[in-house]
This record gives C-alpha cells, structure tokens and sequence, in this order.
C-alpha cells in the first residue's frame, strides 16, 4: 500500500479524507495542485508530505517554460516558498523543499532541461529511499518487540503517511512478520480520525489483529496493564529529543510513564530539525473548527459555539524511552544521541 | 432547564441523543419507557438517572392492579429490579431505587393507593431536592474557583445531567453567577460526545464563556498553562474516594497532577458508595461498538474492526484535590473525611 505514485508527469494520491468508506485516487498535474492536497490532507503524514512536496517542484519545475537560468531559478523558488507555506509544523516539508532546490542549484551550470530531469528524479530517489528507511525503522523497533505484546500507537504514521512501510506501523508491521504475536489497539485520533479511519484499516489488511478505540480510553488500558508499549510516528524532533506529533501524543506519553510503560517515537532521520534546541520553537498549526464540530459535514456541536484545534502538541523528551530511526534506536540523553548521529 | 419532567402520571425527558440539532421530549408513561430511555441514553448523568428511575418505579408502582400486598410488594420487587439493570456504574441508579423501596416498605402498613401516592411524592421529593443539592455544591464549589480562572470540565456534568443547575457545571454556574469572569474548557467526550453536544449547548444559552476541544487536546492546554482548575462529575466514588466517571477522566486527573492543575469532582453525597472500599469494586459499563465505529449513524471506521468501548474509569484518589458536596468540601485523606461524612 503506497498513498502516492509518479509516473510520467502525474501524481496520483490515495484521497485520505475519503477512506475507508470509499478508495479514489485524485490526480496531481501541477504544483498548485500538489500544494493543496497536502493544505486539504489528501495526503498527510510527515514523510508522505515531503515526498509530495518533492514531486511537486518537480511538477512545477517541468512546467516552466523558459530557457533562461534567472527565470528558472526564480520560478523555482516561487514554488517551493508555495510547498513551504502548506503545513508547518512537519519538518520533513522544508527538509524536502530543501533537498530538491540545493540539488537544483548544485547543478545550476547544466540547462534548464537536465536540471529539470535532474529535479524529478531526485524526487524519485526521496520516495523509494523512504520505503527503505521506514523498512529500517521496523527491523531496529522489531528488537525492541517483546512476544505477545499489545502495542497502543496513535493517529497514523503507517502505509499511508509515508511513501509505503510506515515508521510506527513499520515497526509494528516488522514484529508482526517476525511471527511475535502482537495485537495493536488504535486511537481514533479525533478530530481527523486518522486511527480510526487509516491505521485500523491498514491493519485489517495485513491480517493484524487491532482494536479500535477512543482517545480518551488510551488511559483505561494503560492503567489495567493491557498496553505493554506504546508507538507513535512524530512531525519534527528537536535537538533535545522534544517531539511534535499529532495531538494527544503528549497525553499518551504522560500516562505511559505514570503507568511504567515504555514510549518510543518511531522517524527518519529526515524528522529531526537540527536547527533547533527544543520543542519550544516548533510551531503548533491550528486547524478550522468545522474539523471539531462537524463529522463528515453533519454538525455534532451547537452553532456559535468557540473551537480550539491545535493539530500537534509537543512531548517533552523525559518521556521518550527511545527514538526508533533507520539509523538505530536513539537513547536518553537525546541531547548527545541526537548530536552525535547529526555529526 | 431541566431534563426531565413528571407531571399527573406522565415523565418528559428531553432527548438527549438528539441535542443540540434537534430540542425534542419524550413522553414515559410506563416503567418499561422509563428504564428503556436510561438504557438507551435519553437521559443519562448519574443524578439524572437516578430520579428518572424513581419516577419510572412511581409509573410502574401506579399501573399495578391489585388491592393484595403481596402482590403489589412482589410487582414492586419486580421493577425495581428491572431498574437495577438499566445500567451498573452509576451508584445513584441503586440509591435512588433503594430509597423508592425503603419507603414504600416503611409504609407496608397503609392501604395499596396509599402507599402508591408515597412513591410518587418520594420520587417528587428526591426530584425537588437534586435541584438543592446542586445549588450547595455550587456554592461550595465557587469558593475554590479563583477570578478569571479558566475551568477544563469533561462529559457534562451540568443541567443536563441532573434535575437542573448541575454538579460540576453548578460549581461553574455558581462562579459565573458571582461575577468572577471565568471560562470554560469543554472535552467533546467521544463517543458520545456528551461535552460538544451537550456541555457546550448548556453554557452557551448560559452566556458563560465555553471553547470547545476534542478529548486528546485537554493535556495540550493544561501544558501551555491555560488551564487553572479541572471539575468533573462522579457516578460512583468509594469509601478511599477513588472515582468512576465517564471515560478520560483518569487521563485528565493524571495530567492535571503532572501540571499542578487541582482537579476537583463534585457530586451529591448520593454518589458516594459506602459499601465499598476502593474503586477495584466499581462494575464498568461497556457499551456497543456501534458509538465509535458510527457517527450519527454514518460509519467513520472501517468494517470488520475490533473496538473496545468502556464508558467509564477510575480515577485513584490520589490524583484528586477534593470532592466537592452539597455537605462541603472533602480532602484527601478521602477514606477519613468520607467516614466522617457517612457517620
């Protein structure tokens, strides 16, 4: 399962917003369409969206039409400052943005055609390096699986939030493969109900055994000794180990260590913003409110009624047991097991 | 506004499964109606539910024919006992109809219609009362509430949930009434979604200051400072003061702990069940996967899945600040300052 294909100047996505209820794929010609099926979460997830946004400058890259190297580089950059301004809280957006325009510029003496050709296939390499990494990501979390373990996870960092695999439904997929017998029990993760909606239907279609339940409930199983681990996907990572991801994370993390169980952030390496010193400076992106007070366009609260919708919260790095990338399983302090794999 | 109604025979309920779209009552005029509209959340709120059950005994009571009492007694058992299995958390559901039986039983003595006239001016009396009781937690309540005070309430323990004025959100009127400008943070509470539907409802026509958040944002506000008190409801609490209420309440007290947040529970001291010592004894109602897996009778998961759906939890006593009752305020150590209020 893959949200996203590129064949030959088209980007086909899995439209998220829709399933389970209905698989459509909606089609991405040009950039500006690229941009807003990441606005509109046709495809979210922090990996999913950096791949998209990578073919997307390359959509936009392919449709300028000039010659002139100035005019190239200027459209490019207008059009990566577009991919930038579509989500901001995953760091994997600007890191992708920031791939593919220096791959650009460290071949800016070639013509504009095999610069073009060069764009596009460094998206190409992004997405099949992201399969490999989420694949890593399993088998370094697969170790940390114990047999006939219950694995609470939360929103969807599978599959479908990333080019195939997933990070924390990689690790899940990984310890399932090797024959450990875990069972999965799955946020739904209001308001956008990625659980409920992604993660509970990737899994039924791997055959394991997952239970769907509210966000409010996560709790309840912790303290009655049903949850041996929890794993979650993150957005962006700081230097210290702060990790921003779906909201509600920071919940689970509290209650995990209240109730003696361990926490781990499953991301590529690609999530850690090394330019910044903690949570604090990543920015929290505020949904609509119709996200809270209406379910699939029916009104579930009163008219006139104040919303508040924060789509990520931050998790100090003092609950983190352990980060999970594809270069190994990163440990407390972060501070130093961050630095040392950014060096 | 008050949830209920009893007049000449007949009990109105407002039904609660249909606000705040549709404001619509409904009519019981049997016990049977009563105790299917207890089952199937038409009122609900463990006051609430125990004065319907007493009205449904008085319905029950009034249709027996019968001039024998033993007969009457043995019909009376009968519903009583139909009563008792509408639902198992809420402890006020068995004081209320103890106390319709007790009464009925102090009064064997006098003629049939006699004693079905004490039923029903009992069942009238606990309704009178439940409103008195709520306006003395209010105003035990307010003097805990500091000015400007932003309060995260979960569920609705309002109104709605009584026979008016409410437990927690009494303790949130009495503030507002006192002019003390606070504010009020709702939990949808999923699945029911008691807080988006109906706590947000009851404070807007109040006028008091209410935002609405999903379950897994509350610990995101308590972080970020926003919040300065938590109160919620009870529907059951034991004699060491650990507490059963609806679902998320032990994640909020847990968070509310972590952030130095104090986290109150008001409710009448009907709520309290002296015959158990902690909340190990506390029966947890699961309800049918059907409330998370549709919305509004729209499907939102995919088929097939496994959910798991527990109504309510525990919160140990140790994560609670104080229960507020309409007898004043008790603190921890709950298991001495709840004897001295049962002795």
């Amino acid at each position: 399962m893959r949200p996203l294909e590129y064949k030959d100047g088209v980007l086909r996505l899995i439209d998220q917003t829709r399933l389970p209820a209905e698989y459509v794929t909606v089609e991405c010609r040009t950039y500006i369409q690229a941009a807003d099926a990441i606005k509109n979460m046709i495809v979210r997830g922090a990996p999913a969206i950096g791949v998209t946004a990578a073919y997307g400058i390359a959509l936009g890259a392919m449709a300028i039409e000039t010659q002139s190297k100035e005019v190239f580089f200027q459209k490019l950059k207008e059009i990566c400052d577009t991919m930038r301004l579509t989500r901001p809280t995953a760091v994997n957006l600007f890191w992708a943005v920031k791939r593919i325009y220096d791959k650009a510029c460290e071949n800016k003496d070639k013509p504009v055609n095999q610069i073009k050709k060069i764009i596009e296939e460094e998206a190409c390499l992004m997405d099949r390096e992201d399969v490999e990494t989420n694949k890593a990501i399993g088998a370094n979390g697969n170790a940390l699986i114990k047999p006939n373990w219950t694995i609470l996870t939360h929103c969807n960092a599978g599959a479908l939030a990333t080019c195939g695999y997933g990070t924390a439904l990689g690790v899940i997929r990984a310890a399932h493969e090797a024959g450990k017998n875990i069972k999965v029990y799955a946020d739904e993760t209001r308001p956008y109900l990625q659980g409920a909606r992604l993660t509970a239907w990737e899994l039924l279609q791997d055959g394991i055994p997952v239970t769907l339940i509210c966000d409010n409930m996560a709790g309840y199983f912790m303290k009655r000794g049903v949850i041996d681990c929890v794993i979650v996907g993150a957005d962006r990572i700081a230097l210290n180990g702060d990790t921003a991801n779906k909201i509600g994370t920071y919940m689970l993390a509290v209650l995990a260590k209240e109730n003696k169980i361990p926490f781990y952030v499953a991301a590529p390496v690609s999530t850690i913003d090394f330019t910044i010193a903690d949570g604090n400076s990543i920015p929290i992106e505020e949904r609509k409110p119709e996200e809270v007070t209406h379910i699939k366009g029916i009104r579930i609260a009163p008219e006139g009624v104040n919303v508040a919708n924060p789509a990520f919260d931050v998790t100090p790095a003092e609950y983190i047991t352990g980060i999970i990338t594809e270069r190994g399983v990163l440990y407390p302090p972060f501070d130093e097991s961050i630095r040392k794999l950014g060096g």
